[in-house]
């Protein structure tokens, strides 16, 4: 039995390992990456604690955690060259923050227009392509 | 002649009043109330310059930008109490950081997935409503 809330976040079960792999963790947070790749180098940065809104957290704390997110989006861009970063945050029913990082290709899909959450027709790697995506955005942290 | 970059952000013109009405000036950005209000209370928080991506900024200012954010997601929260509130920021095609800040109702339009950038039935108040729905996130703020 354990006393985490009932959240893929918090208790990193297999849910989260169905969608994301860890790339890192970071100051307040931990970055994966997300395993539907419509969009090349697609991550999400996870909050360190299940809290729902990001005003719960304090004024510094904001700042921590959303220059992990600039962070992640900056190594992103570095590893994949898109011509735009989405950021989004919805959890309307996940309550525990986190930012899905989307990165967006000129002309790609979704271009101009908010990412799909989860495309129908899914964008999945092998372990190999899982690998070295992961690695060249750790590379670039 | 402006020197102002061609940017509804930077130069507040008609294509900015067309979507937005002005609540308050933040910190290092604008609150406004976006027009269309399929989702009651729904803001856009735009960052004071006309940079790009959240990693433009150093680590103070994505502080000093994101607690802007939360503050006016905690307005939106305590004005109309919505569930959640969803934040967005893409913005492919215009280069000016900002974010959609969407409160979601339970129950309500897209409970539970992505807000529409633009539904095809759009809610929009009368003079009269805008008003009173400004005056309300200002008391909050």
């Amino acid at each position: 039995m354990s006393d985490l809330p009932d959240c893929l976040y918090c208790r990193r079960d297999q849910r989260l390992q169905d969608l994301m792999i860890e790339i890192a963790p970071l100051a307040v947070s931990t970055l994966y990456l997300f395993k539907e790749q419509t969009h090349r180098g697609r991550c999400v940065v996870a909050y360190q604690a299940h809290v729902n809104e990001l005003f719960e957290l304090d004024a510094v704390e904001v700042g921590r955690f959303m220059n992990d997110v600039a962070r992640a989006a900056k190594a992103i861009k570095t590893a994949f060259a898109p011509n735009k970063i989405n950021y989004g945050a919805y959890s309307d029913k996940l309550p525990h923050l986190h930012f899905h990082l989307v990165p967006k290709y000129e002309g790609g899909p979704a271009w101009g227009a908010p990412f799909e959450m989860m495309p129908a027709n899914k964008t999945l790697l092998d372990a190999g392509g899982y690998a070295a995506t992961v690695a060249a955005i750790k590379a670039a942290l």
